[in-house]
């Protein structure tokens, strides 16, 4: 049931903030029951990247043998932040159910929604200056891509 | 020296194509020389947050011991998808360089644009619908945060 994924995953942060994780989690479920569940690990595993949805993400790509969630659904206590909703579609689950939203995350002091305001900013103009070069010489790394006859395409 | 950095992105993108792996690699430099390299491991080990970048930070995290990339520049062989946009906001590199663009990537059949499309649309129009419940319920966690007070930020 709906609620009771959510439920579980509310439950699992808050045990997450006593254990000295952020205060987030996520459950994928696929066919009714949790295939994996996911917490913020990003300062117990120096790790920025390890968001409760991408740790649930890989943790169920890994337990279906997939690096799709074909016909899974995601429950995210957070409404994701734009490295998340990213992962959710390479992932390409479903459906994401979320709780609180972004506006609360940045309440509680995450960048969430400052991230998403830059997205929208020139490259060159963003807090974190994005700036191009190159990119005759990297347009091989498509070329060897595109002419490899037995890619896997994601 | 900037173009060597990405010289050697671009070379090790495609090297990774050759070896099975996607057309996209990336570098973090502190201080002149390369502490981390990622490459594009999402079919090859079931991982769609595998990305170059990600991988790149994960390995540069790992490396420096620390979940920010205070002083470091990041070198990324394609303008990052908002996946790696938003990993690179937690991890708060100074600089991002990168070659290839967001529609090179979507020529060569991959969805960047597309996301960064889908990031404008309201959650619940978009192609994976982002759907609101319990919200309430939630704030329970950034309660159990705000609380703590020994809470490491990030």
């Amino acid at each position: 049931m709906k609620t009771s994924f959510m439920a579980r995953a509310i439950e699992l942060a808050i045990d997450n903030v006593r254990s000295g994780g952020g205060p987030f989690a996520a459950v994928v479920v696929k066919d009714g029951r949790i295939v994996a569940e996911g917490t913020n690990r990003v300062t117990s595993s120096n790790d920025p990247t390890a968001h409760a949805e991408v740790m649930a993400i890989r943790e169920a790509c890994s337990a279906l043998g997939a690096f799709q969630l074909d016909g899974c659904d995601l429950y995210a206590t957070c409404e994701p932040c734009p490295m998340c909703l990213g992962a959710i579609y390479w992932a390409r689950p479903s459906r994401v159910y979320f709780a609180s939203t972004a506006a609360d995350a940045a309440a509680a002091g995450f960048d969430d929604a400052f991230i998403y305001q830059q997205i929208a900013l020139p490259l060159a103009s963003r807090k974190i200056p994005f700036l191009e070069m190159m990119r005759l010489e990297s347009l091989e790394c498509f070329r060897a891509w595109t002419e490899k006859q037995d890619r896997i395409k994601y």
